[in-house]
């Protein structure tokens, strides 16, 4: 399959839904609405939005069902990088090449455009519009979801021991712990949200869930190797910016050549795992393979 | 009826459902739980809880049964403070007599304890739990009702033009856009999901939505009030802090004895639109009679 183009198609749809779904920049009050828009239209992937169109798509659903819960994850994802940039956290400058939320709007219109932007993620959720082409049953699941793996047991507490670790020797488990929380949980929240749009019965949301984890984490650690071996341009960030904080990361731990092994490993794992859906599934694993390759 | 009894005994209720329903203070990362809960059990009133479970009882519904939306209310009240004390919004060090959390846990886990405690209650609300003793459509309307009203176009909104307006001469429309929002909109939420745990029917949420609109905005002019002429142990901050940071307050707009009659105005309609739901409405009734008279 063509993925570049598949990438870039589900991107524009996710884009068009975002902005249908998100409040007018001129809503009162516009200054919110302007940081809240500035921030979701930063250039980002909608690598999350496009995980749970592919999800819903691999176990036979209708993924243009699928498309408020996407936005969500990725409004989700969106107040988590505003609130990680701010000065009391990581105090970066630039994401992807453009000045970060506190740098355009300040420090408390960047708190509160975040605040704002979880909200809304659960505001769609539960709105009539996605709750009349879901079962309330199925979105009270899907919102369950989302939500754990968001808050202080996912990708808040994964935030937190990241943040507690910088600077420190840490190990293999609290290694693990942070990714499979700050990124990961949200990774798999995407990815298991796509497969309950498609009514997944349990041996699909299994295979779904096992490629899930498994492919988060390889996402992280290619993450990591590209941190030190990538060209800025495609991290849209510093290069060797995890270094020099102090972040533990896969390569520092376990060395590249042992980091890509595992990245390879854990590719081949999700690829596996999703044997059992079939053909619908290949948009999933080339997304696994494209990952993962671009950094070895 | 006694009230005072009556806010003792449902506080301690609410009290004790939040120490159930929030994550212990060892489960991990212990710094975060240890957070939020330092600021859910910093001695607030539970005003909100309170009015669902009276809003429940209002329409014939169990109390009991809206306590994890009552918990989940208190959750986002407490965020909010969190969130309003940073440095970066009104930089308070003290509320209630306590170090406010970014003193005691630094200004990131104080960032992160607000978006866990915000996570926390769209967690709970959708959780198996709570959805096993409310229908799956009534859960979602109550998710809905206080994400909007929490959101962009509710509390942070509120937020946003109450600090845009600092110092600032404010009109009147403005004052009124400012405290139906930041502290307006999740009162009507806490009182709209009562009723709807309570199965109300359209003409008791029609009561219940007048009462909490006038209720709502009466209580701010009462707390507006109490900042100039109240003892600081009842109001818990220092009297005065709002005029010395140049907040907009009625007071300030209309003058003491205006603002006075203002809230007794909205306290009569608050109580009259409850006259359809009989005796079972009598503590909403005195909750608006305390907490405007307390200011008079």
């Amino acid at each position: 399959m063509d993925l570049k183009n598949y990438l870039g198609q589900r991107a524009a749809l996710v884009d068009k839904a975002l902005d249908a779904l998100l409040p007018a920049e001129d809503t009162l009050p516009a200054t919110l609405h302007k940081a809240m828009r500035y921030s979701v239209f930063a250039g980002g992937k909608r690598i999350r939005p496009i995980l749970a169109l592919a999800a819903c798509e691999a176990v036979g659903g209708n993924p243009q069902q699928a498309l408020p819960v996407a936005c969500a994850l990725e409004m989700i994802h969106t107040y988590s990088l505003i609130h990680d940039d701010l000065p009391a956290m990581d105090d970066d400058d630039f994401r992807r090449g453009r000045p970060t939320s506190h740098k355009v709007f300040g420090e408390a219109s960047a708190i509160l455009a975040g605040d704002a932007l979880l909200t809304q993620a659960f505001v769609l959720l539960s709105s009539p519009a996605t709750c009349e082409q879901i079962p309330a049953h199925t979105t009270l699941q899907i919102l369950h979801t989302i939500a754990r793996c968001s808050g202080s047991m996912g990708m808040v507490g994964g935030q937190v021991v990241d943040m507690e670790s910088e600077g420190k020797q840490v190990d293999f488990p609290v290694l693990e712990y942070i990714h499979t929380r700050k990124t990961g949980a949200l990774l798999l929240a995407s990815i298991q949200c796509g497969g309950l749009v498609g009514a997944a019965d349990d041996g699909a949301m299994a295979a779904l869930t096992a490629y899930g984890e498994a492919a988060g984490l390889a996402f992280q650690i290619a993450d990591d190797i590209l941190d030190i071996v990538g060209e800025q341009t495609e991290l849209g960030k510093d290069v060797g910016s995890d270094l020099a904080r102090g972040k533990v990361t896969y390569p520092a731990l376990l060395g590249l050549p042992a980091a890509r092994e595992r990245a390879q490993e854990l590719k081949e794992i999700a690829v596996r795992a999703l044997a059992p859906l079939g053909a619908a599934a290949e948009p999933l694993k080339a997304i696994a393979r494209h990952i993962v390759d671009r950094s070895s």
